[in-house]
């Protein structure tokens, strides 16, 4: 009896258990497949989102478009409450990063039901188009992502310090281009001048705003060579990071006998003293 | 008697053997020029076909370069069957990735024959367009290749993850764009509106669609500076794995005791038996 | 009696010495709340610089920006005052790069009162946005710039080198695309058929002209490849200094004899004095 | 009398190997005058062909400009002459690269004064543009220019491949967008499909050809994404050649001890076994 008792408990903790397995781990088969049908979800509401805004495709498939529309925001709503229940702490879940974004990205259909105006129906419109930030879930899946991140945090200064240089330079050259050129050339203000600056110190390059005068012309291909010269400068400090992550991959195995290190992850023998690793 | 049945089978594997050898190989000096010749005659094609598609060339020298089309798919078709007969098993052959780009380079210009349709033609004009492929094989003669062909393997993963974040952001982007500039400025649909993020993400900026509002080109800035700054992610990691794969070649040193490599150029034992190296 | 004189000419120098470290250094509490207080005092005074050209945000605040213009021009006007007092060598700080800007964005505010005709109005209006300059003053915040600018310097040569190299290809280039193109594709002179070739060669490419004859479009093509091409050496100066940098960085090993640094990890002996480290 | 016979000799040696000295060497401080001085006669020279192609300019300046032609024309005529006399096989230089560019860049001015017809001087004005091409001198003067050119030899048949793998792509990728989009879109033949292929994969983005239907646009959107890509190939192997030749600088001296390597330059002691360097 204690037994059936126990199991009994146990059912209990097993359901929710297995359902955290299921839903939050994607170790199991049933839990990867669970994953794999939430990612297809997920897509397929991105591409019924995007297909939404072609006029003539609307037209056509408009009715399907509604009809998948609310099949995957249910299922999404029901997923977002399993997760709710089997959670350990679904306070702490609901407020994290990711459960915001389920709930949010459920919100914008109910919402369209209850303020059905003509009008309101487009903003309502807008703002359901947040769920495509369901996307960022994308990230779960793929565990390769651990050394591009570090990689990236480690440069996270230095880059502060370089898009703050860029920012600088963008402002003055801005200005001076501004007073140079003036409204004729489209550059009408500051800040158009500055997003002028941006475009073609990224080497994007529009050609929708371009100097006209002798004098500009000369300072943007300053410009532009000095954008061409400081893009050495983020791929510098990121290709220095991930070779070292890389390198640090392996090297963090020190000898037994003499202490040293690195070793390569193949390495059998230390290659200082020769004993056994 | 003997030696003379034993040559003549001799004879026959001869053959085999010697075309095999001109026509896979490019060691001795008739597979050398075999391989030299296949080269300028694909090069002949694809300048064909290209030149054939400026109207003023075509109308003046359409008459050659039907003489030449002709002649060089009946050479290929030559080849193609060579290839079937001297290689040890046909059927992997012809199944194989070159095997394919052979048989299909050669067919259009023979389906042209049958199906002479006005309309049609144009069609089969197409379809041959396909024979470009044939440059593929422009890959048989360059040995280098095979740095670069691991190091971009080795970084398949990470590409691979990173590709995923930039679509992810194409997407939420491409979203945000279409809701704050809409159709005016040429943002008529959410694909449309991905479209110029993925034109302004790789700093390429054709300019034909892009952002009149402030908001539409704060953010616009915003994605150019992240283009700008996440050129560095791909660079880093295949500058890494060119490196790293460089080093591996430099460091030749093999062990006397097991023979095996590479070793660092400051090791002093092997790393895999601990022999004094 | 003796205690009060000291401690007055302590007070003495006390302010000058409080206000010095409240001004130049940011250790202190007050030192850092000042230099936060300026740092958003200079943005908004950009921001100020850059509303006021536009014209709509002008004619609707233009009376609150005079206001805050004249507000920060006698804050900065104290300042400068403040730090020409504490200062020990004033007269160094004056001729010193930041003396020099700090003193340059205060004066054309008080230049619009004497010079107060309409037309020469707009003229000091342009040398005001000098001020701009003080945004440089960021440089001060960001500690971590060093390394950035540490591998910049050792990789100065190489790059003049780089410049030189590029400068003569756009000289050459751009005379012939000129020759090539002539007056009706836009080349109308050779500075600015040397522009266009800046223009493509730094893969910013407005398309403000572009050539139009089959082999002008053939010579930029080689151009954009070229340019595609010759980024790599740019970045890959700075990569490997950055590299050499940091690596520099994590060795700070010292000797325990003769102190010196920086070893290698796994250095045994110190390079400069033979002891063992 | 033995003594002035052997100066008299020595003079004309001396005044032969002086002039070598100071033509072709730039140690002594006349040879360095003579190089300042040449180079900004060069320069000179080059930007008085590219004002003279402004119309405005031309039309104010021409006479001018005609006599700092002439007078330059003759100055690098006599040094040219000077050259061929000091140095030791006056063949050899005539016949070397810098040798034919010294002649090419004299010869234009020449030729307009034997050949003066209306028409004929057009075609005279372009060939003296070849002048330009001196500046190639300019390499002379920077000796920092080795690093780097070892560099892009050692990754010269890298690139080569990458070269022929880039060419690949535009071939394919401009025929099948010149089926897809055909002439309406500006894509009037393969050839213009492959120039706005390069320009594309290059990320320059003219905007003057651009794809108009949707299968065009997913098409471009590939081709920027690789293209934002494999830009990092040939980053990656000038980064690992110009990192392993800096390495090298300091890595060629071996210890006399232990035979150890690399060591820094500026190491006094060999760090694995300490003996003095």
């Amino acid at each position: 009896l204690r037994i059936y008792y126990d199991s009994g408990v146990m059912n209990g903790e097993n359901l929710k258990d297995s359902l955290h397995e299921i839903i939050f781990e994607a170790e199991t088969p049933l839990g990867k497949f669970f994953d794999v049908v939430l990612l297809v979800a997920i897509l397929l509401s991105v591409i019924v989102v995007a297909l939404e805004s072609v006029q003539a495709i609307e037209a056509q498939f408009g009715e399907l478009f509604r009809i998948v529309e609310w099949a995957l925001t249910i299922l999404f709503t029901f997923e977002y409450l399993l997760r709710l229940y089997c959670v350990n702490q679904p306070k702490k879940y609901a407020l994290s990063f990711f459960g915001i974004v389920d709930l949010v990205s459920v919100i914008p259909t109910y919402l369209s039901l209850f303020f059905a105006g003509t009008h309101s129906l487009i903003v309502v419109r807008a703002v359901r188009l947040l769920r495509v930030f369901r996307v960022l879930k994308l990230v779960h899946f793929l565990g390769e992502a651990s050394v591009l991140a570090e990689a990236l945090k480690a440069s996270r200064n230095k880059i502060i310090v370089f898009l703050g240089g860029v920012l600088t330079i963008v402002v003055i050259i801005g200005t001076i281009m501004y007073l140079i050129e003036g409204a004729e050339s489209g550059f009408t203000s500051i800040p158009m001048s500055m997003y002028w600056t941006i475009v073609t110190l990224t080497t994007v390059g529009y050609g929708d705003i371009a100097p006209q005068t002798v004098l500009g012309q000369t300072l943007a291909s300053l410009v532009m060579i000095l954008g061409y010269g400081i893009i050495a400068v983020p791929t510098g400090i990121v290709t220095s990071e991930i070779s070292r992550a890389s390198n640090n991959q392996g090297s963090t195995r020190s000898c037994p006998h003499c202490s040293r290190e690195p070793h390569a992850l193949d390495a059998v023998f230390c290659r200082y003293c020769g004993g056994k690793l």
